[in-house]
């Protein structure tokens, strides 16, 4: 942390780089730490390959971002919530060997690719990390600032509900708030903007919506069909498995999705102790224990015979010990 | 607060009081008190009026929990997170003159009826009083105060979501995680526990959403057909207008629910600048600017086409200044 703090105190100039798909943590971070160096009277460059999410516009600093260095790159590159370049967008060949690569993550996977790297999996959110970047700078916490690394933290953390959040969150958001920051204007920024096609794509799923085993597995299903009638794309369909996963009772919730006439994709939530994970590898997929996916050549009739067969398995299997 | 300490410190035996229709705050709290009294060896009663909701059952202590007091109270009453003697459910006479009678709350409608009254409205939960009692008694944080105190917190701040969170509870929240809590056990045990009929009645109210006015308003409505549907009761259909105002471009929302045939109930939501209390009042309503709510002696359509009315004039009349 001390040599990237050092490093970026003597550099005049910065370009800071974001993932591919962005969130709010690598964008809130990127402004974040831009703007303090700006702060410092140095000359900031912000980049994402692709283009923001709507509920991340408002962030203070977000008309400045590009989507790719026009000419040469910046004599110091600094990579944010990336695992590797390519994650930045970024090819070998775009980074001269003299350049001053840096890295601030927080992904277990990071590659420790950069000259320097600050690689914390401890922390819910590289908005922690460069929270930490900024006070090691003296730089005083404005609103701006804090805007952007109290979304960071927000949008990592489901508003301070998944494991991750730690004592280090809290105190965090503890010295952001104290700049007297609108968390409810955030919350509406960043949370209240669902597109209406996605809330048309809830209702089919819940309209689909089968218990079995007793309540302890609930299975929904969307058809292309569905998917046409709301307007709605594949990525619409992320997270809604949760509202089946949050009924009462519930151990397994799984949504089906045709991707095409004979190809579905599942994704498998559970709550407390089914690995959904072993059941996804069986499928040719994979994940974590509570939250995996996999691809099914099948119509959606035939997935949901086999996904409740297993599921139903793994229900006896668990009972029993 | 110091009087309320002392008072608590001296007494051999203390009944704890919890308000009617308990909530994630009052019984969170209420026990985190009572376990710390007991800690220091005091004898503790727990009493609220109702039953549980199932989704606190988890709460340790929880079971401790008795309805009304059998016979005669103890010499010392304190009452948490209500702002008078009948929101516990007690009458003036259960509480005989030489009662020590206590209160500690944050709502600021407490009307100081105790003897020594501790109110405090800027606490976003009395969980966060209760926190500051449990410390000023000299008794550790364990486990188990902490989690019933976590979960006073993120029950009244919806997960620190909501405008009345402060640095104050951010730091609390990093001194219970500090215990080693399992933040994700409670989450689940306090927000997963949907019941069916609740998701049935929100697939209902999403199959009726029409948006108006280019999208700023949406409507939503559920008959009495659909209740007896969903096999729900008028109470579940609480915070399902939510889903609503969560959508892109949303200001206004409403859900009219029919009761009976000819009477209807009306919640109203809006999101940055819109009065829903004013257009509730004009109906006989009321609430706050944000949440508001009335009744109208009116078929389904009818109501649908006098709310679409009033929330296109208060807009138009928003779009002007």
């Amino acid at each position: 942390m001390l040599r990237l703090v050092n490093e970026l105190g003597k550099a005049p100039k910065v370009a800071l780089f974001s993932h591919v798909s962005p969130d709010g943590d690598c964008i809130g971070s990127m402004l974040a730490l831009g703007l303090a160096l700006e702060s410092l009277g140095k000359e900031v460059e912000f980049y994402n390959p692709d283009p923001l999410p709507h509920n991340l516009t408002f962030l203070p600093g977000a008309t400045r971002i590009r989507r790719a260095p026009a000419g040469k790159t910046a004599p110091a590159l600094l990579l944010i919530d990336c695992a590797d370049l390519a994650r930045a967008g970024l090819k070998p060949d775009q980074v001269p060997g003299d350049t001053l690569l840096l890295s601030l993550d927080h992904h277990i996977s990071n590659r420790h690719f950069a000259g320097v790297n600050v690689v914390d999996p401890e922390a819910a959110a590289t908005g922690e990390l460069v929270y930490q970047v900024v006070l090691e700078l003296g730089v005083p916490l404005g609103r701006d600032i804090a805007m952007n690394l109290y979304t960071a933290l927000v949008t990592d953390t489901g508003s301070f509900q998944y494991g991750n959040t730690s004592v280090r969150t809290h105190l965090i958001a503890a010295k952001l708030l104290e700049t007297g920051l609108d968390l409810t204007y955030v919350h509406h920024q960043v949370f209240d903007q669902k597109p209406l096609a996605q809330v048309r794509l809830l209702q089919r799923a819940l309209a689909s919506l089968e218990p079995a085993y007793e309540g302890k597995f609930v299975l929904m299903t969307l058809t292309g069909e569905d998917f046409a009638a709301c307007g709605a794309e594949d990525s619409l369909s992320e997270g809604l498995v949760n509202q089946a996963r949050s009924i009462q009772g519930v151990e397994v919730a799984v949504l089906i999705r045709e991707v095409e006439p004979g190809k579905v994709k599942l994704g498998l939530r559970s709550n407390l102790w089914l690995d959904v994970n072993e059941i996804a590898v069986r499928f040719g997929g994979g994940g974590h224990k509570r939250a995996a996916g996999c691809s099914m050549n099948l119509s959606v009739a035939e997935a949901k015979r086999r996904i409740t067969e297993a599921v139903g398995e793994a229900l006896q299997l668990g009972r029993s010990d």
